[in-house]
């Protein structure tokens, strides 16, 4: 009983791009994981938005693959010169960027005659790299490691991450919402004591603001259902009938 | 010579929430950040994304500090148990959480009789911080070091950078987009070719699908105009004249 939560698949998002930094584009695609990887059970632990910089991006995604179990990269995977999510991944593992043969033979199918050299640079990944192939209308999902190598372009980002999501398939979390009439202070106490007696539950206190009357939304999620009903229930048992407005 | 980019302010934002790990609400102030630190011509280097945790919140920031001229952090900062910012601020400065008179004074004005002793904690800042203090309507940003703390709530962010914002500005960056009708591939050399001539200008190349014929967004930016336009007329050479489709 000295650890009452069950071991919980991990993940990190990298998003590659001096265009997201800069304000040129929205980034759309950590935002999509972010929902995905909640649907599937597994807790994110850390989005990081990093240059377009070959050792930023080797330490970044050293560092968040010591960290967590899955790590997932965005961006940086074209043939131009600001495409340096290959190298700098390659760095990170202290391995050289070499040419992979399947890549190649896709990529002469593709292009026929108009291929270009330089579109050869993507059938370049670290050494090492396993692929994860999925239909044929699809580009093969890079794998180096624990770290999954997607492309910046969403509509294509959210293509390649479906040959790969179900492997990240674990047990849902349960989440239940207390609306609550109230200011955050008046019912912190109460939070604390739920919080103390529920150590297996993730419990999170929300203001809304603009809506008239004061309002928090609390958070009760965790893999334990029961666990979460019996912290909710808590809860409610605990707030002053007239602050609790209903729970979801 | 050997430097050519004048010095640009550059910055960091570190938005703290469980709530966005978990896909409950979508970050907004990054976003919003995003955007208003370019138009003031400071350089973003990074975005992270973090869970409420003390060790967590030290770290980022800390290393955050180190690296970059300003730090922003978004959340948790309200009553309860699950806002951690100051404390993890303090611990990455090695100072203690103290309660500030100003802010003190601040409370009991807002609240009155109605104040909670826990609504207090909203008082409480890492040793040696300094406030800005902007209009009666506005809670002031403390900042400490470099770091300037914000909070999670979108409209009261907004409102409490207002405050800080004329701080930052820098001479403005100046951008020129080249649409282009052809394959990344096929224009990757004529790229290379610029960025090896104009090294004080950042040049990013976009792919965009789904509009018919390939196309790409080059991008060409810098704190100097003149820079900026002599890449640019160099690219607009170098490229076939059926390839530019624009110029803005």
């Amino acid at each position: 009983m000295s650890d009452e939560r069950p071991r919980v698949a991990t993940a990190a998002i990298v998003v590659i791009g001096d265009e997201i930094l800069s304000g040129k584009f929205a980034d759309e695609n950590a935002v999509h994981l972010i929902g995905e990887l909640r649907a599937l059970g597994v807790a994110l632990r850390r989005v990081e938005v990093i240059p377009d910089d070959v050792e930023e991006i080797a330490a970044t995604v050293r560092a968040a693959s010591a960290r967590v179990d899955h790590v997932f990269t965005s961006g940086g995977v074209g043939p131009t010169h600001d495409d340096l999510t290959m190298a700098g991944i390659a760095r990170a593992f202290g391995v050289p960027v070499v040419r992979h043969a399947e890549l190649e033979r896709l990529l002469c199918g593709f292009y026929g005659a108009a291929l270009e050299p330089r579109n050869l640079r993507m059938a370049e990944v670290p050494e090492g790299a396993t692929l994860h192939v999925g239909s044929a209308s699809v580009w093969p999902v890079p794998q180096v490691a624990n770290v999954y190598i997607l492309p910046g372009v969403p509509v294509i980002f959210r293509r390649q991450f479906e040959v790969i999501r179900e492997r990240f398939r674990a047990a849902p979390f349960h989440l239940r919402r207390v609306f609550c009439r109230a200011e955050e202070g008046t019912i912190a106490a109460d939070l604390d004591a739920v919080v103390a007696g529920h150590a297996s539950v993730t419990i999170g206190s929300y203001p809304r603001f603009g809506e008239g009357a004061p309002s928090v939304l609390v958070t009760l999620e965790a893999k334990d259902e029961r666990a979460v009903e019996e912290a909710c229930r808590a809860l409610v048992a605990r707030l002053p009938v007239a602050a609790v407005v209903r729970v979801e």
